[in-house]
C-alpha cells in the first residue's frame, strides 16, 4: 500500500466563467498554485460548490485536471452524491486516476435515516467500486448535510472494510466530536482531518493527520507551516496567527469571501462568481473584507492573475 | 394555455429489481393502476426515492413511461436537483413530453441560503428551459430539504414569471403555513397542493386545488372521491376515514411501509425493496402493518401482481 495522504489540503474553489460554466483555466492555475504552496488538493468539496455542479461537469473537470499531469497522489476527490450510482461513478473515476482518496458525503437528501441504512449505502459503494486502491474519507459536515457520520457507523464500516475506510474529515466545528473519533479510531490507522485549521494543532497533538480547510485556498503556506512544525515551541503562537486570518473570513459567507479575496489579490473580478443558490458578497462587504485583510497585512505570495476569458 | 393539472396525484413509488435497478415493468404497471383510480402521477418525488436515483436513471425511466403512450397531461415530474444544469435537463425533458408540470425542490445542499440566492436559482432554471409550456410547482418540504420555499420567494418569482410559476406542493405538514400561501396567492391563480390528504378538505375549502400525497399510492380512489365530493354533506366524514388509513401508515417509515403494503396486497415480495439509505420494514413491522390494515379492512381494488423478474 502506498503512503496515505496527510497534511494540509484545500477544498479547491471552483471558478466560473461567463454563463457560470466551470472555468478550466483559472481552476487548473489555482490547483497548481496550491500545490506550489505545499498544499494538497481536495477538489469538489463543499467549498468547491461541487453539489452545484452536475455530475458530468465534475467528471469532465477532473479529467481536464488530470490531463495536465498533476500529481494525483496529492489529491482527494469529493464524490458524495445522494445516489449510489453517481457516487460510484465519481469514485471509480478517482480510483482509476490513482487519486490518494475520495471524500464521501453520506447521502444527504433523506433525513433521520438509520445507521443501518447508511452502512448499506457505503457498503454498496465499496462493493460496486470493487478496487483495492479505494481509500474513502467519510465526510462529516452536519450543519450542511444534516445527515451525520457517527462513531457507530465508522466502527461497523472499519470492521467490514478496513482497507477502504481510510479516515474522515470532521467539519462539525466541534472539537469534542473530533476527539471522540480520534480516541476511538486514530490508533488503528483511521486518519482524521479537521475541517478547519483552527483545530489543526489540537488535531496533531491527538493523533490526527492534518486539515482540509476552506481557508487553505488563500492561506495555504502558513497552515502548512504549522502542520510541519506542530512540535515546535512556537506552535501555539502559529495557531493563534492562523486563527486571526480565519476569523477575518468567518465574518462573511465563507465561499463568496474566499472567491472575492482571490478576485481582489489577482485583480481579476470574474473570480468572484458563485453559482446560485450562493450569492457574491455585496460591494460593501467586499470593501470591508479588503480593508480588514489589509489591516492584518494578509498576502497571497506567488498568486498570479490568469489570462482567461473575462 | 391548456387546463392546469388538479386533483389527487400520487408521488409514484419506484420499485426496484435485483441489484436495485429501477423495475420498469412494475413501475409502469403501478402508474397505469393509479391512473385507473382517477389518480394523477407525480413521478420522481420524495416518496419515489428520486434523489436515490441517478439523473440518467430518472431520465431513462421517464422516457420508458412516456413511450407507453401514457397521458402526460395527467403527470407532474419531480425535477429538483442541487445543480441548475441537472434541474434544467430534467425539466426540459418533461416539457418536451408535454407533461402537465414539474415539481421542483429548491437546491438542497447548502443550508441557510438567502432568498436572493434561491430567486436566482429558479430564475436561471426558467430562463434556461426557455419554453412557454413550462409550469413549475415549487416543492416545500422543510423537514427533508431543510431549505424552504417562502412567501417572499413566491411573490418575487410570480412577479417575474407569472406563467411559469404555476403553484406549489406544501409538504410541511403545517396547515398554518399552507393557509399563508393560499391567502396570499391562490386568488391570483397560484395552485396549492397539500402534501397529505389529511389537509385535503381544508385545502379545497380555502382555494387549494388538490393533494400530492404518498398514501395516494395505496389509497387513491378514496382520496379522489373526497376531492370530487368536497362540497358534499359527508365530506368531513370522508376526511375522517381517510385520516384513519393515513394514520395506519404514519406509524412506520412511510416509503418502506407503502412498498411493503403493495408487496403484501399483490403477494409480490420484491416490491418491498428500497434503496439505501432507506431500509425495508423489519419482518415484525411488516406483520404489525399487515394486521393493522386487516383490522381497518383496507383494500386495494384492481391492483394486480405483475409478472416480472423476482
Amino acid at each position: 500500500m502506498t503512503q496515505r495522504i496527510r497534511g494540509v489540503l484545500s477544498p479547491v474553489l471552483t471558478p466560473f466563467g461567463p454563463g457560470l460554466a466551470a472555468d478550466k483555466e483559472r481552476f487548473i492555475a489555482h490547483c497548481k498554485w496550491l500545490l506550489s504552496q505545499n498544499c494538497g488538493l481536495a477538489v469538489f468539496g463543499t467549498t468547491s460548490e461541487a453539489n452545484s455542479l452536475a455530475v458530468r461537469e465534475r467528471s469532465a473537470l477532473l479529467e481536464e485536471l488530470v490531463e495536465t499531469g498533476i500529481d494525483t497522489s496529492r489529491m482527494m476527490v469529493g464524490v458524495g452524491c445522494c445516489s449510489i450510482a453517481e457516487t460510484v461513478e465519481l469514485t471509480s473515476q478517482a480510483v482509476k486516476h490513482a487519486c490518494a482518496g475520495v471524500l464521501m458525503l453520506p447521502p444527504f437528501y433523506y433525513k433521520g435515516v438509520s445507521e443501518e441504512g447508511l452502512y448499506r449505502y457505503f457498503s454498496e459503494v465499496v462493493q460496486r467500486v470493487g478496487d483495492t486502491r479505494l481509500r474513502i474519507y467519510l465526510y462529516h459536515i452536519p450543519q450542511v448535510a444534516v445527515v451525520s457520520i457517527t462513531p457507530g457507523l465508522v466502527e461497523r464500516l472499519l470492521k467490514s472494510y478496513p482497507d477502504a475506510i481510510a479516515g474522515m474529515k470532521d467539519s462539525s466545528g466541534d472539537w469534542n466530536n473530533t476527539k471522540v473519533f480520534l480516541d476511538a479510531f486514530a490508533q488503528s490507522g483511521f486518519d482524521v482531518f479537521v475541517g478547519s485549521e483552527s483545530f489543526l494543532l489540537a488535531n496533531m497533538r491527538n493523533g490526527g493527520v492534518g486539515t482540509i480547510s476552506a481557508t487553505a485556498n488563500v492561506n495555504p503556506a502558513a497552515i502548512h507551516k504549522l502542520y510541519a512544525e506542530w512540535k515546535n515551541a512556537d506552535a501555539d503562537e502559529q495557531q493563534a496567527k492562523l486563527n486571526v486570518i480565519r476569523d477575518a473570513f468567518g465574518k462573511y459567507p465563507m465561499i463568496s469571501a474566499l472567491k472575492q479575496t482571490i478576485a481582489i489579490y489577482t485583480n481579476d473580478p470574474p473570480w468572484a462568481r458563485v453559482r446560485p443558490p450562493l450569492v457574491e458578497l455585496s460591494s460593501g462587504q467586499s470593501e470591508m473584507l479588503a480593508a480588514e485583510l489589509k489591516t492584518i497585512s494578509f498576502r497571497m505570495p506567488g498568486l498570479k492573475r490568469v489570462n482567461a476569458r473575462p
